[in-house]
């Protein structure tokens, strides 16, 4: 199939070079460094809360059909695409996240999944409607209700 | 900054070559068609139920800084970053979709926003943990639920 060419529009900025402990990056803040270019482009950000953010995940050991999930030996192992490690087919990361503050094109948030000086590719406001079971729920039928 | 490269996986099937009615579109059926090359990749998945699927947005008019979002001309212009329009630096899209069976290499799936032909990039199970503001507020407080 056909090549798609993206360009990163920033870069994250954080303490984490590595891998060790997921659950401190994602409780840490981070930075999402963007191009001061599209600065016009982030106009109206400020009126939302979370983030979605797509990343490439630029340390990838690179593409394995099978991988234990979480790189866990004790878990057996299962299709890459069934599992949201790096070694997939083209390496994206996606991670909601929370807006902390927004200093011209530096945004500040926590709860990213990503290491130092990973690029970003896209960032887009979190939407319960196209980003979770229940809005795609409520698309069928926009009276539910998880208590229903 | 530098180019990054990515191969589609695969191609959505579905009914719609335009997006006319989105809302139509969500509630009908769309096919994941994998290259039948990572079938060993997708082992596993069907223990899942929802997924993220993130796709090339290949009918893009291209890059636009300002939009009015969802192409209402009666709501103001906003920094495309501040919308999910497809006139975004990267056109990457995503959405969280239900499965409904899975043959093969060929998913089929309810609550897809994507027309027929859109090239895939990657489909990730969607976990509510990286997914969404209540997996971010739960790595915080682990005992955390929404009624508090």
């Amino acid at each position: 199939m056909e090549e798609i060419i993206y360009h990163p529009i920033g870069v994250v900025e954080n303490d984490f070079w590595e891998t060790k402990d997921p659950k401190k990056i994602r409780n840490s803040k981070s930075f999402l460094v963007l191009d001061p270019g599209y600065l016009p482009a982030l106009q109206g950000l400020e009126r939302f809360r979370h983030l979605v953010v797509i990343y490439h995940l630029d340390r990838t050991p690179g593409y394995k059909e099978r991988v234990h999930p979480m790189g866990d030996l004790s878990i057996p192992e299962r299709g890459v695409l069934a599992t949201r490690s790096p070694c997939r087919p083209n390496p994206l990361g996606t991670t909601v996240v929370e807006i902390v503050a927004i200093e011209g094109s530096r945004i500040e948030v926590t709860g990213l999944d990503a290491l130092n000086g990973t690029p970003i590719l896209d960032i887009k406001p979190y939407e319960e409607h196209f980003d979770s079971p229940l809005g795609l729920q409520r698309e069928r039928d926009p009276g539910y209700s998880p208590s229903d």
